[in-house]
């Protein structure tokens, strides 16, 4: 059902400068996408690692002022567990392995990007709530604005940051949208019945789990009302947690959203739910099996194997420009199709 | 510093009537406290039990339509975890051992309750989010309104819900206000800068932890602006959680606030700290040590041992009358005094 980019990877860390001299670019991933004075944009997630001394780990993190500090610990201290290659964990803390910014790129024709020169490139961390960086931009425009919707990171927790801007070149920063444990906050581009609503993946502690909501608001920075909808699925592609892509589409069977599910062994596949237009607390249909699974080299060995993660997206009628992260390291590319999502989706299945 | 009542535990498991025949009142703590029509009044959290079959558990869930369904597990089941009297665990998926609801009381002298005449007594969890019962209710009122914040639990994971009611008769449920994993909110009795605040207190997973944050709203149900602004601490008696308790005291010096502090063994005392009068957000002194710890037989013995957990006082000039639930099973209450517990705080202590 989607046809991949014959390019792909179409940008790898080797296209990525550093941020800051010292600095090691591992990822280069999960982009949000969007059209602006007549191309295609991505702000893509660079992922930057201190360099390793000989038997120390070490890790970058931001002060609240913007200085990066360096934390360091030896590779054989029995207190240190690095077998995800996401993060570590020290004595109970956990730390993440990289830290990670947002940088913008621009395109004719959609598969090469480039740096646009009269635009600021990169989008840093700031404050207390942003010091072990931000992630995975989602970027929604309606109104004249276009709307970042961004996962938070630091010590504090994790959590869904706000910041809007018209011409890419002046920033508000709306500061925490949704507390911890919170991401994948994806907006609709519309207001349903005076409104404005969002996707979002609180993920539980003991009760609960990694499941999709709904909350409504009347200012984006705001929100209230919030539903859960969409269930993770026992012994599915999708039992272990499940999180909004970008901002679903207009149709006219409903607001069809993409979304991730990931299983037991943390294999990401994408999937697609129908919302009802009016109440788009209403899940109508849902997708039975991935309209899109790893297969390629580029999706199967990465940072971290097997995953396919995307929250960028531009519609062109019902051709769908997929732009993802795979295996955690690379950005890809796909075409889909609006309509073939629809008629694959199960009307049937269980939907919570 | 406490002066407890010497009619504690003011109120017992005894002196609650089940909420339906074949039911058992396992607990009743953790009330909200209020003023209205000259009298003091409690919302109780009333804890209930199905009757346990030989070689079972047991456990009620309510239906979204009210209905109450019973789950039921062979007592030797492998799969069965029952360690925790709070909670069971079966096959990795967790389920609460009781199922609570709300229950008004009111008393002329704040020691000897009684059930209203004139008004519904109990308030039952309803729908989707509120299927495993309702907890430990806050009541602020300010504008004419009491606002009852409380924890909204059931599968789907838990969360901070508002209801509001003029009368106690007519109660509007406005939702979820602040989504899973939350806990813990009161609001301020007043707006701040021209807006609501509350304190709240998400849980996170991995990153971050049991934290008091604050945030900001014009409307009461829909919240933003999202700052951590009190941190456990390691090696103290609020190392593993902390959380607020009822709506801050404002006074000269700034909002005075109580919270719960729990160390690593899930022994639970009283604390307090200060917030700025103009900016909330900003924290001026705190309890070096408790001021207030499990030290009676009813708070060191019950159902959860070693717990003093307050969300309710009604306030007279100095002197705070405050309610509590002791070792997760009974009701207590205590003076204290607000100008003792402002000077016993350490404006140096580290305070995040």
């Amino acid at each position: 059902m989607a046809i991949r980019f014959t390019q792909n990877p179409i940008i790898t860390t080797k296209d990525i400068t550093p941020s800051q001299s010292g600095f090691v670019v591992e990822c280069v991933m999960n982009p949000g996408a969007f059209r602006f004075e007549d191309k295609i944009w991505l702000l893509l997630r660079v992922s930057e690692r201190a360099p390793q001394k000989e038997g120390k780990v070490s890790l970058p993190i931001m002060k609240a002022n913007g200085e990066i500090r360096h934390l360091e610990f030896d590779q054989n201290d029995p207190q240190l567990d690095i077998s995800d290659p996401r993060k570590f964990s020290y004595n109970g803390n956990m730390y993440l392995s990289t830290i990670s910014h947002l940088r913008l790129v621009c395109s004719e024709d959609g598969i090469h990007f480039y740096e646009p020169k009269d635009f600021p490139a990169k989008i840093f961390g700031q404050g207390l709530l942003e010091t072990y960086g931000i992630e995975d931009c989602r970027v929604s425009f309606f109104e004249g604005f276009y709307n970042l919707t961004y996962t938070q990171v630091s010590e504090n927790g994790v959590g869904v940051g706000l910041i809007r801007t018209q011409d890419w070149k002046n920033f508000s920063r709306m500061g925490m949208i949704l507390p911890p444990h919170n991401k994948d906050c994806a907006l609709f581009e519309e207001k349903i019945g005076n409104k404005y609503y969002c996707l979002h993946r609180p993920s539980g502690i003991g009760l609960g789990g990694n499941y999709i909501w709904i909350a409504d608001s009347e200012n984006l920075t705001h929100w209230g009302g919030h539903q859960c909808i969409l269930h993770t699925r026992e012994g599915m592609w999708d039992s272990s947690r499940v999180g909004a892509g970008t901002s679903p589409i207009k149709t006219k069977e409903g607001w069809l959203a993409i979304y991730h599910g990931a299983d037991h062994t943390s294999r990401y596949c994408l999937g697609a739910f129908l919302l009802d237009l009016k109440d788009p607390s209403k899940v109508l249909a849902r997708s039975s099996v991935p309209i899109m699974e790893p297969t390629e080299d580029y999706e199967i060995n990465g940072f971290f194997n097997n995953v396919i993660f995307t929250n960028g997206h531009v519609i062109d009628g019902d051709k769908i420009t997929m732009y993802y992260g795979a295996a955690d390291e690379v950005i890809c590319a796909a075409e889909l199709s609006v309509s073939s999502i629809l008629s694959s989706l199960n009307k049937k299945e269980s939907l919570i």
